[in-house]
């Protein structure tokens, strides 16, 4: 029998997960990502304040890779970082910037974008927060403005230095905000005593509560506790328009604010596709029970990319729906390997944990909902377990120890990048 | 009597060691640096190769210049994150992109940069190595290379890709390639072990031997050692040309190379100044013995930007000068602000140390010259007690252990990022 060859696009949770349940499998499988490393999403946020060193919430796919293959020195999948460019079902191709590669099984893994939702002006002066990039851009952004802000005579443009605005009340937007809240109570605090006063942190969210996807007792919470910690909570106000230096909302307010974060809205990331696709909410794809795509049963869709309902809801877009789809496509493209008919994916809710910061987060495991501390300690805990690589755990632990026993933070470098 | 301003420019070693030195003058001290962190411009080369996170080898100022007043909320010294344009002597101003500073006595200790000797494509396609984001973008460059030639079929091509060259025999020149053969043998043997065979590292000097500041029998030895390691070293070897995809030497042969990393001259940096300089090698102001520019009794200028001798030969250019040079200019200071004129620098030498990697090194510590282990271990241990920090301290101690016991390297990521 010929080595079939499985190719999956997008190192992140799902693709990952694919590739080292599949490692085992006899087949010739090639993952592809345009970056050489997985990024650990759930940590982006810790990036952008300056709390975590980049390094450590990015593990270099090679060592992961390598990790599944643990008596050989080759590795059982094959990594090609490429940028995708086109996939053609028909001819069963992958296109990439440097070259075509074909496949007998295909798992897509791309996972979301930022979507601005058409409000004029963010995709232009708001900052996303889906890439290691924009996080760093973000942490440049933050110190930016508060070394422009200390050397500011004009009040009205210092004030507006000093507002961060964070458009979106989900799990991120409240994560974020309350990151923003540890930094000023930090070392902020202690390196621009004269300006700290007049920082504002706004929190825009349309609808009428904070984290939707929680029970509303969790999100009223999340509400007080950031009232308490001074963020400023507009609910019910949508944003219509982003400039340069402000932020205008739907009842005519505007706010004056150099720093916009936006964290309101995803959609599907995917590749250019020559075939015709049959699209749910937030462009993702809709597929079978089994994660096949409606039209190609050898195509696979995973994660953020994927149109999922459980309990009549579609899924929420967190690492673990990614990881245990992961595992289900593995075993499904090996059921097809043996001429079986692949099994429908039915995910094990684990539960939901939202940091607020400051000691303080909300979750809820089964029926049971419960705040502060103990949210705060677990989210801590399991964001740690799941974090790739040992020398990556010991390190955050150790630099969340130190953040949290001397409330300083070493990494507020602005720092630009270019190519060369 | 009224406060007086000192301005410093420049947080290099010798500005903050002069800001240090000056925090209890009862002086007006104002640093100015374009980065918001001090650069450890020793351990930029573990940058470059992946060693070191960016952020364990910059230290934010304002963290700094915290610990120079240890009861007070107000740092005695303020610090000003500008370009600096222009400055005046006449009008005793410094101009940055922000604001006019009139300063009473100014020390100018902004360093040196990459020199390319007027070799033609040097500056547009070689790397230099001065700032955390040139290592950065050599550390992107270095695992691009691997990433293209593990994906690239033409092997005349895929040797290009993996042939890194080193222009420059000096310490940075030589502590680059060991750190590249300590790349090879680490983790790049795991990731890529198909194409290993093809690399090549060469290391081009024009002098006749490497170290040109040590003693002869340790450039010999250094040789020697980067010859077992697989270092190609040109000596006599003068480079006419860099293209974007080779080398072009003075005898003619033509090495086809992706990367060359030019380490093999410096120059004085500094602002635009409105008056008449009096310049020697390598643009470098003279002083006076006691650091005062020749013509301006109250502008002092310290580190990389001082043409000073001892024994009849220039300084060579370390953090040991610039940070005696730093403690000497603040005591020449403080006599003015009495009424005394200023003093004569000398320079203490404390000895040179060069690491070549791979447990080698060489130094000289008075007229003792030693090389291997010894040596090695005495430059990790002299990197480790200058970094500014404990907490950076700890991490790149705990960093250098993992690296050598499991031989692995976890910054790897190849990262572009764009101020938006």
């Amino acid at each position: 029998m010929n080595s079939r060859r499985v190719v999956i696009v997008g190192a992140g949770f799902g693709g990952l997960q694919a590739a080292q349940s599949l490692a085992d499998s006899g087949a010739d499988v090639l993952l592809i990502d345009r970056h050489n490393y997985h990024t650990f999403i759930p940590l982006l946020y810790q990036v952008a304040t300056g709390q975590l060193e980049p390094e450590y919430i990015a593990y270099p796919i090679r060592t992961i890779l390598r990790r599944f293959s643990f008596w050989g020195n080759q590795p059982k999948v094959q990594f090609l970082m490429a940028e995708v460019e086109q996939i053609d079902f028909s001819g069963q191709t992958v296109e990439t910037d440097s070259c075509l590669i074909s496949y007998d099984f295909l798992v897509l893994a791309t996972g979301s974008r930022t979507q601005f939702l058409g409000v004029p002006g963010a995709s232009e002066y708001a900052f996303s927060m889906r890439t290691l990039e924009q996080a760093i851009a973000i942490r440049n952004q933050i110190f930016s403005c508060f070394e422009r802000a200390i050397q500011e005579s004009d009040s009205s443009r210092r004030q507006q230095l000093l507002t961060f605005t964070i458009v979106g009340g989900g799990a991120t937007g409240v994560e974020m905000a309350g990151a923003l809240v540890e930094m000023l109570r930090g070392h902020l605090r202690r390196d621009y005593p004269t300006i700290l006063q007049e920082v504002r942190l706004i929190l825009v969210q349309s609808g009428d509560r904070l984290l939707a996807e929680l029970p509303k007792k969790l999100g009223a919470y999340t509400h007080k506790r950031l009232h308490q910690l001074g963020v400023e909570v507009y609910l019910l106000s949508k944003v219509t328009r982003v400039t340069f230096e402000s932020v205008h909302l739907q009842n005519h307010e505007i706010i004056p604010t150099a720093t916009v974060i936006w964290t309101a809205g995803l959609e599907a990331n995917y590749p250019t596709i020559s075939n015709k696709l049959s699209l749910g909410n937030k462009k993702k794809l809709l597929v079978h029970p089994t994660l096949q795509l409606l039209e190609q049963p050898n195509v696979y869709a995973i994660g953020d990319l994927a149109y999922l309902e459980r309990n009549g809801k579609p899924l929420i877009g967190v690492a673990t729906e990614a990881l245990q789809q992961g595992v289900a496509v593995a075993r499904n493209i090996q059921r097809q390997f043996r001429g079986h008919s692949p099994q429908p994916f039915s995910y094990f809710h684990k539960g939901i944990l939202v940091i607020i910061g400051c000691y303080s987060g909300v979750g809820k495991i089964g029926a049971f909902g419960f705040t502060g501390c103990l949210a705060w300690l677990m989210w801590l805990g399991v964001h740690l377990v799941y974090l790739p690589g040992y020398r990556s755990r010991f390190f955050v632990l150790l630099t969340w120890l130190h953040t949290y026993l001397s409330r300083d933070r070493s990494v507020r470098l602005i720092l630009s990048v270019k190519k060369r």
